[in-house]
């Protein structure tokens, strides 16, 4: 496949669409979190309102709701001066029949220059990116919101932004993932990031009924005992449960889920002593995660939503920056 | 009636409110028109940002839920610098037992200057409007975004926008409006506006039961048969069935309406080769139109949805300057 | 306690939260209404935007819907400039099972200047500022925009601004407050801000099922006959009217409510001669007020709304003055 055709990056290399953490360049993913680095300085209200996207357009396209995500996306928008128009969809015209392509027709005629996407089923930034590739209109981008169980690349991105700025050099690290990772579109970003990073070791941690098939082949070590995974690890990635989960078979109780695989004090201390611990919250708290963890000293919870911001903004300024 | 008690003009003939097209003088339809184009250059993003109402404020007053025209305004507010704030009503105090008029008498109290109001009563905005004058609040605005069956006139200028565009000289054209025009509040303010502006020959082509009584009364043709309603036309205007027609005893069914009255390529040929095709969306694909037809070369309906933002800008500037 | 711990102020006296009148020193109270005269000032559109608030984020952060409310925080704090987002919790993360607090430290990740909080629980807001200080965030500020029955505060002072536009000496002023004082957070707020800046006599005016035990400690004097509780004074404030309390136990009916607890022409001239009529909004024209009141030149009920965006963009200011 030539560059050009490429469906994440325009022919120059530089990023046209963030679809997902696969496939992208090691190169791509060091320039965003990169580019994140000077965002995070917000000393100063003047630091906070940029004019890098003046006079654009960002649609937040939300099929799925979701007022965190798409409150991170509209804060880091404004941040940088572009005029935010919030749709949530599923109270809107595809309830009139029209489809999910001629929305998106409809928002690229009124000049739209970015499409934040949430959606419940896998593959609709996709097909939307394709969909503005075929009908030539290359100054309009395309983030990956979150799209059904298969991937939310800015969580992805904030992680690895987080965890390189506690611990720098990637290559000597073991991580951890945590728990749900079977219906986690957040943990297939995590894992694809932090391969392309190269990882020194990556471990996932959760019974079997919560792991893909064939897990192992997208370079994972798989540790069905909590205990034995978080030995020695320096980053501890939790996952959150989906409540809904919890109703079905799949699960004992959140009691249960809690005492094997939830993160407690006791636990943690089998990392190493300068463990971080990641949450991509909401957290459960005495589901997945016990609150003395969750507010502890290794917790990084709260700087990842701080990073979180930056890294939009990062993704955004380098799109508009490929569209210009 | 003196011109000063105009329901939409003021003492000097300038655009007050935007209530219906029915009632405006032709020159005030070409001064919206002639506004709106330098509106439609976006080349750059700072011919998307404009300071013409900066520090006013713009309310979406929405007793009828509809996104999709909603934001046609939102950007178009932004884009001219204004403040803007939603207000779906149906959620609002309206339920708390407060009238029309109070919420009115509220808004204006915080200032606003534009008033986009969409109820599904007919007149609701031209009460509101009755209502500033009696109250002597000339420097509030209101702009009709669809009222019962009565009126959608932004819709209706974004028509002649597109029409003018495509065909100039409107005095030499056929068009043909095809679809519900009984509930069609989009048809009303079509023909009211082609008949304006001195269109050459206008048709109507509906199934009897879709019609309103003594329609011919309005300046149109009626035909019942769709291929002799679009022989030799030049600009084709689609409506959209409403999908709550078809459960009633109105029409026979989807597939029944689409043979009869849906636009197909064949039919699509028994017009001027150079004939447009336009639908206010969102489009019901295979009910009152063929994909191939919407997305074929002689649709205009994507350029429709553009000039829309542009004629949306146009009014509010024109407004804002009337209110100064 | 020392002042540093004062709950609203910080070490210098200056306004750090506003959770509830109660307890706000006199001379803040002028401040803020000092403050406000000059935002009342809208006569043009550059008055009306203001660099106040330039690169802040003010989260609406509403647990209970309230557009009303909400709008009025919403232009303010645009007519300063800052990025407002709005957040309806009820449909949000909550329903995830994230706490109040998670909520809270989640926002202060992202920057948030301003929390203007609404809680259907009286103490949310003071709950918030007591975990940001605990948690030494100060550059973060609570605005309380009502709570459960406790108070609302921007509803009180722009009371306290509307009776001093028109009355000016308030140690000579009769007021009355007449209605559902039980369940009013208004009239709370309304209390302590009257006494606070000394009003010459405070009256309430209630059915007894609709006043608080003890209601004459909070220094008021209860009257039960309307008639006789309005001779004489200069200001009436009347409270609205909850639906759901009619249908309740506590009254007969909205027409016998009316009768004897209804603000009505023949009333009001028990008042004196240039007596003034507040009431928050929205009106139930016919329960607790009639339209010829309401409407009539006695009414201040309009200008209360305008005086409420200058008094909460002056609470803006003066809490982002102390932040800086």
């Amino acid at each position: 496949m030539p560059i050009s055709e490429h469906p994440q990056l325009d022919r120059d290399g530089r990023l046209r669409h963030l679809l997902s953490i696969e496939g992208l360049p090691r190169e791509v993913l060091v320039r965003i979190l990169d580019a994140a680095e000077p965002f995070t300085d917000t000393g100063s209200p003047d630091s906070r309102k940029l004019p890098l996207l003046r006079g654009k357009s960002v649609f937040n396209l939300f099929f799925e709701n979701s007022t965190r995500t798409r409150t991170t996306f509209e804060i880091a928008a404004k941040r940088l001066s572009a005029d935010v128009i919030n749709l949530n969809v599923a109270a809107s015209s595809t309830n009139k029949g029209e489809t999910l392509l001629d929305t998106v027709d409809n928002l690229c005629a009124m000049h739209a220059d970015m499409l934040v996407v949430r959606h419940a089923a896998s593959g609709a930034p996709h097909l939307i990116a394709q969909h503005l590739s075929a009908t030539r209109r290359d100054q309009v981008h395309v983030i990956n919101a979150g799209d059904g169980r298969h991937a939310h690349p800015t969580q992805g991105l904030l992680d690895l932004y987080t965890i390189r700025h506690y611990k720098r050099d990637l290559s000597r690290l073991c991580v951890a993932i945590v728990g749900d990772v079977l219906h986690s579109r957040v943990a297939r970003s995590q894992i694809h990031a932090l391969n392309i990073l190269g990882v020194g070791e990556l471990r996932v941690i959760a019974p079997k009924t919560l792991l893909p098939a064939e897990v192992e082949r997208m370079g994972v070590r798989v540790f069905h005992d909590m205990r034995a995974g978080l030995a020695g690890v320096d980053v501890i990635m939790m996952l959150r449960l989906q409540n809904e989960r919890m109703a079905g078979a799949l699960l004992p109780s959140a009691q249960e889920y809690f005492k094997f695989f939830g993160l407690t004090q006791d636990k943690l201390e089998l990392a190493r002593p300068d463990a971080i611990v990641l949450h991509p919250g909401p957290m459960n708290r005495g589901v997945e995660i016990d609150s003395a963890v969750a507010d502890g000293p290794h917790a990084v919870i709260l700087p990842q939503v701080t990073f979180g911001i930056a890294v939009r903004m990062a993704v955004m300024s380098l799109l508009a920056a490929a569209g210009a």
